[in-house]
């Protein structure tokens, strides 16, 4: 496949640009059944939506969806899901320059380089407002993944070196505060850090951490298709990702075999985990417990601050990225991580039903 | 798919157990006219190998490839490679023992609870044995970026908490010492730490890191089909790795913006980079620099040490894992990073040949 | 996959109910650089448009495309082309009675039964409706193959019993009738015989034959992904189609090897064939012939007649479809039939590019 | 994919030519808990053996099955089942004339100029032995479709103009003959009108039918995962066959409306079809009836009778086909034509089982 499909059976296939008609996906492979409005889709995008606070972009717009097909009498068919979110800023003036030059730590160049040209304007469709497409996706996976009983939460783990106490954890911070941390402490210092940014006309980074809870025991498959590698590939696939880490991830390498075991135990009649440092995958298959991995974000790579680059014509100039941006990505990006653990999930969710043949003899028997 | 086929283009299909008849490969999509022999493929095969140092588990096997189709007259066909590795242990007598147990940071439990039953000897499915097939695949894959200008390399760069140190690097090192490391001083210390573990009955993880040199611009696709998303994915899809980072990874979360945005100049008449913590992958296709990626893996989980965990019938018991195994998976896991890597990126180079019109012109016009 | 997306190049991903907000096709894959515009779609759309003859329906549809994403200063960017024609009709006042029973011939029973229900409203996903989708997406790839001097064309070959007379072929002739035949004299005998059928509130079938021209030598893939199989998947998956055959198709049947072999000869300095019975095609790669296939369409199953069927609550009752339907199916679904073609040719052709490793290397020496 | 691979869940994926090593097959996506032994897959390749009568090849192949993997004290583990069979014949010597020209009706002119070169040894990959790895995967669907209730069986239906009497079908006939008719006089005559052929060193055609019965209401997917599109593909995908038809077929195109709809009606309170012109598929989804299919199969390429043809160096010659091949196809593509419907019908209704969240749903709860 050529980039934008992902998926086995629960499939989506987005499109659009930042500045183009508008951003939208195609979500194939959704269960019929599902209770789905606008609704259901419009609360997860109001949380990626810009200018909610003074750390996103003053950019207006209002990131309305629409459904356009797969939805009859309030509930999903079993068809596709078309959705789309029209662009309301469709001006390409202000991009004339950016169309010359390639800003640093942007796809200008590697787009460019690998089609011949590209559509300059805001990115095109390596502007973060594809993820609203990824976002809309999620939301319907969510819808079904509520139904089963799982809940998939992002937050804010770190922003610069300031870090959540993880003592003081409390869930409904997250939506509370304007940097998405479940802590209000660390919150108000990461606001002042950013704050400090923004005046260097510079930008940060931090990272992103995921708790998915309520997974059954037996979901991902062996070898290419482990249900970590596919969240790994899911999140990487955002943006503005350098990294990837489940359970204890980076630090086990520090780590004795000893210490890095997660004993078996019972508890209610269940097998158990004493510890999760496997963060809820072991050999690539779910292992009831909750699954909690983290996704490293850069800072915007659109900076106010002078920097050198080249242009088109191979001359090396110096450029001040115009427009006031985002400071930080990682609040923004908190609903997306989110999204594309809930996409990956469901996927793998709906191909785990066929792993036993009692199973689906069961199945076709009922 | 059900999780052992991986690719678009260049796919693979592995299979085996640890204690089968053996583990093989079928690779499909392989142009045609690679030259290839076994030869090619047991060198890389020799380098994951058990028995070669302390660190490594004696269990005696040869590990000879052979090929069973695809190659004629000393060339690649086009059509399907099928390499197979026959087991020389099989034996099922040693594990009766761990048939009925489930041991802590392995995928027994996980199996049983997905499929039903498992075959338990020597891990089956989820033993180490099954990258014997990923590193035949990737020794193919190498083979073609060879003939392009690409290489490939890994190496040790952590271990517990011994680190490489990068002013020494020597390439050649990698291969003279049991620890896979470029830099003979940190091999030494990496040692000593190992012989303590294994004093102790204990086990140590630590980090591999890849370097791609001779990538042309423009691999990768957009959005979901991001090279890094897929390196990810593959790097992930190894047994004890637990978390992936590209360029500076994890790191960025704590850099402001200005410091990791890569400058664009001119070298040579071609646009270049003045840094790399991109780590030569920007909007997801390769930048022309080189691809830096790190894995984390985790300390074996076979230790002789006593550990608690439960046994099928739900009793909580207290266990040795027993025999030698190796007290640190990351050495022999150095090839088969690479070989992953190989795998992914030779997909992505392929599917990137079809992204400008004017080239399928030139193409189908020659 | 859940059945809306098809391809592994050129990808495509179609949505739309009959009377829902519109349908649309997201092209994900196709190359930068292609020249493109709505009226490049819409030449083809207005080919199957209802309402242009006595024998089609005349539900008024303007089915007018716009495209949304993925085109930008007149050419494809290499990112998803997002097409969406809407809806005119939405009524589903008209539907509250089909919406009880099963129209005999439609996928009504099959689609309540697999999703629990379905949206009725003109037969919803399984409409004709659905097939503008495949035809956009058609355009598309048919402006590649163009440009690399291939034509994709269908015609009716037979309605009921009347044939056209191969001897008579007029390419011109095909868009002059309302029944797409390349024989003025059989048109006419057609249209006669279709509005025999109107005055008997009954419907006929037919078949409708498709050539190829300027296929190099070598596309298709051996074994599964065979150019025919793909062809035959493609073709098959129209609504209405019961059968495909290539070249000589079942007539083979009867044939004695001796007569059904193409020898081959030297034309121009160049392989080429004395006859052509494979239809284009040997082993499932292109041989540099014409590429002949045939496809049988059933009787619209519509009828105005009263038929026996069931309802929703299990009672056996008599109804007559209303509303004024298409007497046959064939002549629209020519342009569908030459775009599924296209489709499939074009992913074939953009996979084939890398069979070999002197092609790959001349590629990225380039 | 290149070629060899196929499926979505139950996934296969071939290897091997005729006069190397062996053939064989991987098949990721079993259902663990299949009892599965090596006789169960020998059964089936034993009715393709060559040599079973003297209208197949003498050549001296046993064709014996070995299992590698994925099955563990007689039942299927849910990883992949890896199979060979050993080729016998492997000396290259009767082949070295074959390698310098292109056979008519063969696939060495296709293989050539797509691959540069071709292993010429007995047609290499595209030999009819490629088809025991169809045939090997096919042996593990039906074992699982069997315990489903649902039986596949095929048969011939038609050799030259010689055709089965419908009215007189005896199931038992079919293995009992060597054209594998299920009407014992029929068969007769087809004996004797191949041995002509035999004579006349010519070869001869035919229709092969399969019919499936048991299949539940609701497999396969709306638009393009058809499962109708899916069987062609994969019949089609059978080296000799040139057509497909579904029901009624290509003969739909001379019937009216009112005759080709089939109509509901209630049976021991079930919904049921009157008459089956459908095949037992409605918009791509079963319908409950049995599913019945056709392929047409060309008449063996290689005859002894002088042909013309050209040599790799562009010179026309006049060939002999030497050895003695089999002088019709047909008897032996049944039972691969029966593997082919078995597996595309098992992947569809393992597809299946996530149309609804209902089913979902209590699939979690169980």
């Amino acid at each position: 496949m050529a980039g934008s499909i992902l998926g086995t059976i629960f499939c989506i296939s987005t499109w659009g640009e930042s500045h183009g008609a508008g951003v939208g996906v195609v979500v194939d492979g959704c269960p019929a059944g599902v209770e789905l409005c606008e609704a259901d889709i419009q609360k997860y995008l109001n949380r990626r939506k810009p200018g909610q606070s003074k750390f996103s972009t003053p950019r207006k717009e209002e990131d309305l969806v629409k459904i356009l097909s797969g939805v009859f009498e309030g509930k999903t068919t079993g068809t596709p899901i078309s959705m789309i979110v029209q662009n309301q800023t469709q001006r390409s003036k202000d991009y004339s320059e950016i169309a010359q030059y390639y800003r640093p730590g942007h796809a200008d160049f590697t787009f460019d380089q690998k089609y011949g040209f590209r559509d300059y304007r805001g990115g095109g469709r390596s502007s973060g407002r594809e993820t609203i497409a990824r976002v809309a996706a999620g939301a319907v996976a969510q819808k079904v993944l509520e139904s089963l009983g799982i809940s998939v939460i992002a937050y804010t783990k770190k922003i610069g070196s300031i870090e959540i106490n993880m003592e003081q954890f409390e869930l409904e911070e997250i939506t509370k505060n304007p940097v998405c941390m479940p802590d209000q402490k660390a919150a108000k210092k990461a606001e002042a850090f950013l704050e400090e940014c923004i005046k260097e006309q510079d930008s940060a980074g931090g990272v992103i951490e995921c708790v998915i809870k309520g997974v059954p025991v037996g979901i991902g498959e062996p070898v290419f298709e482990k249900l970590d590698a596919n969240l790994a590939k899911a999140i990487l696939s955002i943006g503005a990702v350098k990294g990837f880490e489940i359970g204890d991830g980076f630090s086990v390498a520090e780590k004795l075999g000893s210490k890095n075991n997660d004993l078996f135990f019972m508890q209610n009649g269940k097998v158990a985990k004493k510890t999760n440092h496997a963060g809820g995958i072991l050999g690539g298959i779910s292992d009831g417990s909750e699954i909690v991995f983290r996704a490293a974000v850069k800072p915007t790579p659109s900076i106010a601050k002078e920097q050198q680059t080249v242009n088109r014509k191979g001359e090396e100039i110096s450029i001040c990225v115009k427009g006031r941006h985002d400071p930080i990505i990682v609040p923004r990006a908190v609903v997306v991580v989110e999204s594309m653990a809930a996409i990956t999930l469901l996927d793998a969710l709906l191909v785990s039903m066929t792993s036993r043949l009692e199973w689906i003899q069961r199945f076709f028997r009922a």
